[in-house]
């Protein structure tokens, strides 16, 4: 019998992302489920939606919500979080270095890298260099920041975002067994539990 | 001491508010928390956000995902569901009886029943004669139905619905626990927990 399988969903910009990421190993190793990272990009999902920005930018009084319920989950989870002044950070250029770094056992620790420095030290993801350092601390190769910006994984991480919205995934983080599709870091152990009966 | 108090703000319309008010009473008993149940209006709310109608219909593709999600957790929770061809719908007249009714014991056995009929046995909880039957089931004297719609009911409900606003309420259902809101079912057990350490 194979392994129950679980793809996670996520973009670095994203705050219940970041929730997930950080507990998802330790869950899905005491689940006995094996999990697929699948970075891309919100941009385009709600640009398909009709929004231009994020939603807890264009419902204000949402994302005040945001912030607090983030930080009781984050003080739960014993997971480090601060509110950020810029947001939604732009999450591209670590989402390509993502897309080639999670071919690579080092690639989960990059993810968490670029989430800690975001939401945990309140960097610039943008910015080459947090995410050198992200890399450099996750043991990954130096030319994988070059490699990243090659055409073909360009075209890659385009085409993960486009496979996202074809199988209705309209958020994030987003969790798919199957076709069957769980929204939300709060339904990230409905997921597990669901690869486990169903998958 | 006294005893810990959750406020519970719910719309007829809404889905993921059936779903918390039927295992509400058996979850704050379980806990020891009192539960004041609050009517309020969804559309209001919504328009000051500058949606003219649910998010469920303004993004399909949340709405169709919602569905999807509330079968699931419907299925688990042991309740009764269908999905709706009429969605969403106009849960006026029932939340100005609400208003009134649950002033009595029998309050929340009619509020369950409106719940039931809509979303167990796919009625309009806006006919007039739906109602009727949910209050007297509920055992709530025939005058009720008349009662609600009283100017000072109307008025008592249009200003719970500006409170709602005033205390951040963004979606239904929420909870209040004094200043500290909870968005969405999912949320129910937090906010119990919440006000048995905090309340």
């Amino acid at each position: 019998m194979s392994k129950p399988v679980v793809e996670f969903w996520f973009e670095f910009a994203s705050t219940y992302s970041y929730l997930s990421a950080m507990r998802l190993p330790r869950m899905a190793e005491a689940s006995g489920v094996t999990v697929h990272w699948r970075p891309f990009l919100l941009g385009p999902i709600f640009a398909a939606q009709g929004m231009s920005d994020s939603p807890f930018k264009i419902f204000p009084t949402k994302g005040a919500y945001m912030w607090r319920d983030i930080e009781r989950l984050a003080a739960r989870q014993g997971v480090p979080f601060r509110r950020l002044e810029r947001f939604p950070q732009n999450g591209l250029h670590a989402a390509r270095i993502a897309q080639i770094a999670l071919h690579r056992s080092e690639g989960i620790a990059f993810c968490h890298n670029v989430y800690l420095a975001e939401f945990a030290d309140g960097k610039d993801i943008s910015d080459p260099e947090t995410l050198a350092d992200c890399a450099a601390r996750a043991g990954l190769p130096t030319d994988i920041l070059s490699n990243a910006k090659t055409p073909e994984n360009k075209l890659a991480l385009r085409h993960a975002t486009e496979a996202a919205a074809e199988r209705g995934v309209f958020g994030a983080p987003s969790f798919l067994v199957g076709d069957e599709l769980f929204w939300g870091d709060d339904r990230l152990q409905d997921a597990l539990d669901w690869a486990i009966r169903h998958g």
